[in-house]
């Protein structure tokens, strides 16, 4: 098999060395020279057998729009589009549409494991006509963890099935790392506690708390055990929001993902105006002193 | 009427000054020998005609023990002993036996209305026997607004009760606080809105948000329009956190009262090691960059 | 001065009588013939002196969509059409362009008052130029309560600025409701407090939580001491769901909100399926017994 | 080594068999005669070689202060109490100083792993002096997983450390659970979601979500794909209420943990009086129409 992969950044890059071990024949395109295979999206397309298979993995967005627009030009009827970046699902029909005008085909994907998917595999969510995710089967083996495919690759729906199962994972993917983030907040408060990153590493085999995060927050703290390298500032990349958005069109109540979202909004606060006029208003009511802004 | 206030700090001294415009005599006693009518609490006791009634008006815990104490001590059978001040209601019965072995009565009281009760009156609540309550009527009458009674005082329960509804009553005003502080800040980060604070002063009278609070928010946006003097760290005082204990303690989901408290907490924090967690859990899986520690 | 008003609902129809009481000649046109002036918005029209001022009161989204169309059609250059009703921010805009076609002005408004706003006056917060508010001024000052103007009428800033202050100001209000709501089930499950309805009339006068929504919650516990006529069921109408969508566009952590929110959302719920996820889980690792499903 | 084993409820059985086949010889005691293999404490004590080692694995609270009571005059000096119980690590200190009148030595042991632990190993968090919990090293070791001990065991601190970190660990647990289950409602809530449980079956491997939690759901789904034989209604056990109680005292901010608890707290009312007092208040200001409860 023989796919061209569209962007070549942090995970597309990745990506396309997996692909090739497992062999799948891969042109990539990326703006950047250094890495891109081809010269351009043209000739990408002319070097793919039809009917033709492109991933996109390119940031979500106007990039995205940009380059499913390109591929609405240039390729041809039955050739296939996989958008695997971090698209907010509403935007799946869309570029199915827009596409389906010349008779290629779309599949939404989502794809987690960042950084460690090369090693580990990538875990799939696949939204569409089964027939495109039956064609894609080939790739998506490439790109998963070995051993049962049902363990790691799921056809979840039609399109914008696969981004929405995607932004529902990184909803629940902030709520976990907020759990952990507030017990470690509290352990670090207690002076009884002397062996803090012990504690964590401790829990990784045996325990209920045990995951893949809980072992990256071991490492973490056997790199910089205090994190006294690290800043507090914290930022969110969509799908949170998204999830949250979407628990409020659906009426379901989200307390602890929304804590973890609104988390990285203090966290990325100079000055909170909120607290501010409630520092103002004890001070109204109570006289109690405020404190002079910094 | 004839009294003794201890504790003349901000609450007391307005106490004691709404007290003697109602025609009640009040013999004061305060660490600070230039508001203290009264050189000590001995001397405050034998001013007063028997039985005594001693309004205790100072910081709760350590400071309100040692007061109950001494009184224990100094007062006699059929004296009473009125706690004003915001101690937790599981002290009030220890203080209520602590009294009660010298045959000395003990009555709670809630008092709400900061530093403009001395202009307003105050909203009263108490816990106690009937008979003792009955008794510091006149003094509760003198505090209060104008206006019916019920309308600003109540008798709770028994020991304890009084303390627990100004508990709760605090509880409720950290989750007024924060709304109004949620709302103001969304309208401060939304460039549409060109007059702030008149946005404020307009739902003073007609809307459904129409409070005392509003009114204070109003006058502090007006002495600084943009609370640029005003320091976004904020203390808490007790009573919100006994309140979300009782929360717990009672299995009553308190979700926004809590989320007042928890703001408070981030509020005062030079840098959250949650957040520090979160951003070096994201930097593992994902690539994502740190910032390195300001 | 003589104006139109489309929808005579519970708002619109205490506003007509509200106005007329003011000497504001008002025609009125509602589907329901029973409290209609006139027979068709055709009628009314006719009836306007020219350059004519029609209040639309109708329920947001598509009815909204459909009168400010209709009156697109039927209105003159000059006219001014002000939607008092609850549209999301975002629509006003779009509505503002559509009458701009013709020349027709638009005023947003946000009112504020509930079915006391006939006796009280409302609150009003409103969005567009300066021309076209200042033209409304007399129906403006005719629905809000007496006194000065500035403390119950805003121009809160441009098209749409009106109605995103009324979205925060219910915002607030939900946020304000959830907080006297969880201090009244914490009173009500403490045994100690033997005068629940009490406590909340005490808190009318001198206490910092005093507030119309107090006084709300005081005849409420008058008509029925244990709410045992209402069921815990709380819709929610719009205005809540936009707040917080509008906290996480600008990244305003808005946790209280959000927590009367989603309590409204929960309960809705004849049962959660996070919650029999959760009990499904500690019956997978620590073999606690699951309920078996009502 | 030979040791004695208090309490062979779901954990101390599995834990006993555990450990014999590991070699450690037990002798196991229950208030249940079917299961336990001493007829009393003093016959336990009595087959033990001294200096003794006697873990205590029963419910927290009443029944553990009481088997410490009892272990406090059955002992003697140079004897070795583990409390692996959820004791609230308050308490260890009582029960260290209570069994040290008599130079017993005392370890608090965090336990995790459910009725999974005999299988896999448990996961423990030790507290107390370094040369007690050095004598009991054999015990930890037959308890815990194979591998490397630091994996599963961690001496975390002095007395109380070890259920304090138990303590956070089933506190971080809880806002594991809710995330999962947060986003499983979400999934449960959206019909372009044709393969639910296959979703979660494909996060197990590559996804950053993945998890023993996560295993535990897939299985959980497999047996009950709607959850349709299990009620909404979840306890706690007192750890998540210690957790939160904790980041109060510690002004540690924690709303992801404290929405799970919550969120429990809710799934078991029957009935919401703060939802009551909700919709009780707007029906007063807006006439929303109320449900009559049921």
């Amino acid at each position: 098999m023989h796919i061209g992969l569209i962007g070549l950044g942090k995970m597309g890059f990745n990506m396309r060395e997996r692909l090739r071990r497992a062999g799948i024949e891969v042109t990539g395109y990326d703006r950047n020279p250094e890495v891109s295979d081809a010269a351009s999206v043209d000739e990408l397309v002319a070097a793919l057998p039809a009917p033709r298979i492109v991933w996109v993995m390119v940031p979500s967005g106007a990039v995205t729009d940009a380059v499913v627009a390109d591929l609405a030009e240039k390729l041809d009827e039955g050739d296939l589009v996989i958008d695997g970046g971090n698209s907010r699902f509403t935007e799946d029909q869309r570029h199915a549409e827009q596409l389906a005008q010349k008779g290629i085909r779309f599949v939404d994907c989502g794809v987690s494991g960042g950084v460690w998917g090369l090693e580990n595999g990538y875990g799939l969510m696949a939204g569409g006509d089964a027939a495109d995710v039956e064609r894609a089967l080939p790739v998506f083996d490439a790109l998963r963890p070995e051993g049962e495919r049902a363990d790691s690759f799921v056809h979840v729906g039609g399109t914008g099935a696969g981004h929405y199962a995607k932004m529902v994972h990184n909803g629940i993917e902030y709520g976990l790392m907020q759990s952990y983030a507030e017990g470690y907040q509290l352990l670090a408060a207690k002076d009884i506690i002397t062996d803090l990153p012990g504690t964590f590493r401790a829990w990784q085999k045996g325990t209920v708390v045990r995951s893949w995060l809980l072992d990256l927050l071991v490492k973490a703290l056997e790199e910089d055990p205090g994190l006294d390298n690290i800043d507090d500032y914290v930022e969110d990349s969509g799908e949170g929001r998204w999830t949250v958005e979407e628990a409020i069109a659906n009426a379901v109540p989200a307390p602890a993902i929304t804590a973890a979202l609104f988390a990285r909004f203090e966290s990325r606060e100079d000055s909170s105006p909120a607290m501010k006029m409630v520092s103002a208003l004890r001070h109204q009511f109570g006289g109690h002193a405020t404190r002079p802004a910094k």
